[in-house]
């Protein structure tokens, strides 16, 4: 067996069962190595940060790894932004990366580059493969130290000798690191400190977004008044009718100022400290207020169920959680804008839908009036790296067949990565697309006005507006071949997400909204 | 002043009159000051890659770095690979990222990552901004050693705080680095070998491409008998009617070793040795053949054309270089493929075009069809990275807005930086973009053949295919504003082109041809 089967074989063994593939030269024998793995689902990509993104998405929704497949150091490269995101997501990603054959990449042959380098700065874990014997051992081990808590990205090096080379064979899988059991003593202090009644929070991340953990919390903020808040951009946040409630950090530093300023307690939950997202003259970037105490119950590598649990039985024994009630706005009538838009969304989102959050300022509106929909999972923009969306949905579609998945993107962050649309048309993909036009960086506009730096000369029109010329996604998601259409009212846009909803496959809406900024 | 209005005024100080932009909310200032400087013209981009290859095709064709501007750790991994073939290139470019105030980093905000070692992969020079009052000079030392010879990309990496604070001063210009003399006794020593009369060749790169330089090799070819070859993807190849005419290196190690078979004296003249693009089982890496001597004239560092002018007095003296006659294929009829394309084009190519070249294997003619055409650059990929052409073809029209620039880019390449026609037509540019739709990785079977591992199973035909669904090149191009139309036979094409060619501003064709491989 060469190395390339015994890496296609030794993912198997591990459940790894997906490989999001934008291959090249060197990776042709890894390629050749899918045909005799059936079990293992190659999905093309037509550019490496749709492949990442995409893994990104699959981990999220699975807490399994899929593999990527990237072509050398400019394959990496292309990829970076959403390993990025996965890597601030906590996702389990077994990222594969051809490479040169090991006698070669002394001679700097044009496509050299230092890949290691590149592998590091979003990797927790990186092995270079140097010899076709140990390959599978190496597979096992990244597949282990993507998946163990609070999971990773972990990236294969794979030499095309080392591909192509006889002598290797496949590994049985490796047992991953499990989550850190928190110690009584840590759950006991948190208890005391909640039982005093002072204001507390309870700041959620990682697993305390979702299922069962959730639920735990929400008993545990019933008992104690303590609020359930997260982080700005949780991974993965289970919500919907019938789940407690979760207040997400606001993305600008005064508004999470705001909704920290009267907590005495933070207690983290699987998150870090709150800081801003960049920082600005004259702001803190730690965004804790003065006086207020920080806790730590769980880490992301902490068994964050467990914890809760404990902290459930010391705090709130026979106390149920407030649980959002079940309830959605009425469709909307006349102007489409980015808040009707929501409108119709909260009317319409279906049971089970994942959505993917890359609306930017385009979404203000959308936790409000979702937020009593039928349960759903809310994915979002982890690392801030935009062009994280259309490919996350991908992940996500792949990931999970028989749900609907729900894409909204603002139209600059959706430029970044469209040919990710090509991977929803060509997998048939569930997706329905919303792209939110509102014609400009509207996001930088935003912060403009807060830095002051909003002169309106011609750098700043020219290089934050997207309206000379317009784009057109209809036409862009026709070259793809995926469905679209456009809608200027709001009577319009229900329609058109109503019929997507209805038809399976992939669909695309371009939303024309006003511009907030 | 703040820093980033050092910044700016200190880019113009120094000679650099564009930026290649796609800021984000730690590039505002950066953005403000481009405002209040309006001689540096900011061309915004969609995505980094964009940005990135842009600069190249500027720096390629004008000798002097455009500014990139770039958003953080993310926004420069999206421009890597355009960096890389940058780099390869020897292009100087002065790639400005922002990054989080100095504060703030070491709060690990979701946006942090390690963007001085993706800095370094790429660049021959990097430098972290500290102080507001230092900034000027930074700058002023990044173009000097982006521009010293032989060019390369020159990373300024400048935290938001530096930009927004004052007491920051602009800078003179800094003189670069000059080419270094070769030695008498080097030319000495070349000049003995080439007398001997044995079979030799020079292999040009860099500078030796490019006028006057080539025509002092064509002399010292005509005078010696030593052929005249360049490295298999030369930065800017200057070529057609009138000038010496150059054989590039073939891209296959078979093909290269065919070529080097008799030659028994290679002279590097800019270029490095020559070693396979890829390497493969049972080839070598190295080209050279057994039993031919390498000797270096000059490195890409070097004062190339002092040195072959050197070499000229003393090998060539009254020798003229024999060069290649006006001569233009007749235009083709019937089937459109890549070689009837490739007719239709030589019988085109308006007098001094600029040509990119992306167009992988439905290139295979375009050479020879060319060869004869009206003086002409020729710009490649000179590090192998795909996504290169429509950011490079942006560029290079940029740079020379009085010559019509032709982009020829395959299917599958195109589509990772196909934003870049937005930038077409956002600016007008007179860029006529040929895709060579084959509906394949065709590269790939090619190279798969090669390798043995073509099984012709269904993970091979799904990651190498591009046609479920195809991709409609026409209306990709229209959605972002470029006039696009379709050719499926070789008189459609040819009355395309020419249509093309006559109207100002951005045309793309899709030419339907069938794949070879």
């Amino acid at each position: 067996m060469n190395g390339a089967h015994a890496v296609a074989r030794t993912l198997l063994n591990s459940g790894v069962e997906v490989c999001f593939a934008n291959p090249g030269t060197s990776e042709l024998h890894f390629v050749a190595a899918l045909d005799d793995e059936p079990d293992l689902r190659a999905v093309p990509c037509l550019f490496e940060g749709v492949a990442t993104g995409a893994a990104d998405g699959y981990g999220r929704m699975t807490g399994r790894p899929a593999a990527t497949l990237l072509h050398l150091g400019p394959g990496l490269g292309n990829g970076l932004a959403n390993l990025h995101n996965a890597r601030r997501a906590g996702t389990p990603v077994v990222n594969l990366v051809g490479d040169h054959a090991t006698f070669h990449k002394k001679y700097d042959a044009p496509l050299e580059s230092d890949v290691d380098a590149l592998a590091r700065t979003v990797s927790g874990w990186v092995r270079r493969c140097e010899d076709p014997a140990t390959v599978g051992g190496d597979v096992a081990e990244a597949v282990a130290a993507a998946t163990g808590a609070p999971g990773q990205v972990a990236t294969v090096l794979l030499p095309a000798d080392v591909s192509w080379s006889d002598g290797a064979r496949s590994a049985p899988p490796i047992a991953a690191r499990r989550p850190t059991a928190v110690p009584a003593r840590t759950v006991a202090t948190v208890a005391g400190t909640l039982r005093t009644g002072e204001p507390a929070a309870l700041l959620l991340g990682g697993a305390a977004t979702r299922e069962p953990a959730l639920s735990t919390a929400g008993r545990i903020a019933a008992a104690t008044g303590a609020r359930l808040l997260c982080e700005t951009f949780p991974a993965r946040l289970e919500r919907g009718a019938g789940l407690p409630a979760v207040e997400r950090l606001g993305y600008l530093a005064e508004g999470a100022m705001a909704q920290l300023d009267d907590v005495r307690h933070l207690v983290l939950v699987g998150a870090r400290a709150p800081v801003s997202f960049f920082a600005h003259p004259g702001l803190p970037s730690q965004l804790v207020p003065d006086g207020c105490q920080v806790h730590t119950l769980a880490t992301a590598a902490d068994d964050i169920s467990a914890a809760l649990g404990d902290l459930a039985d010391a705090v709130a024994v026979d106390v149920s959680a407030v649980l959002q009630p079940a309830a959605r706005p009425a469709s909307p009538t006349g102007t489409l804008t980015a808040e009707s838009a929501a409108m119709a969304i909260g009317a319409l989102l279906p049971e089970g839908a994942i959505v993917v959050d890359e609306a930017n300022t385009s979404g203000l509106w959308l936790p409000g009036a979702t937020a009593g929909a039928p349960r759903h999972d809310w994915l979002t923009l982890t690392g801030g790296a935009i062009g994280q969306g259309l490919p996350l949905a991908a992940g996500a579609a792949v990931a999970c067949p028989d749900r609907p998945v729900l894409c909204l993107e603002a139209d600059g962050s959706a430029m970044y990565t469209l040919s990710a649309l090509w991977t929803h048309a060509r997998e048939g993909l569930d997706i329905t697309t919303v792209i939110f036009a509102n014609g400009s960086y509207a996001i930088l506009n935003m912060e403009s006005q807060r830095l002051g730096t909003r002169a309106g000369g011609p750098a700043h029109r020219d290089l934050l507006d997207l309206t000379r010329p317009g784009l057109d996604f209809v036409a862009l998601a026709r070259g793809m071949g995926v469905p679209a259409s456009r809608a200027t009212t709001a009577e319009e846009f229900t329609d058109r997400l109503r019929e997507a909803f209805a038809e399976p496959g992939p669909h695309l809406i371009e939303a024309v909204v006003p511009a907030l900024f």
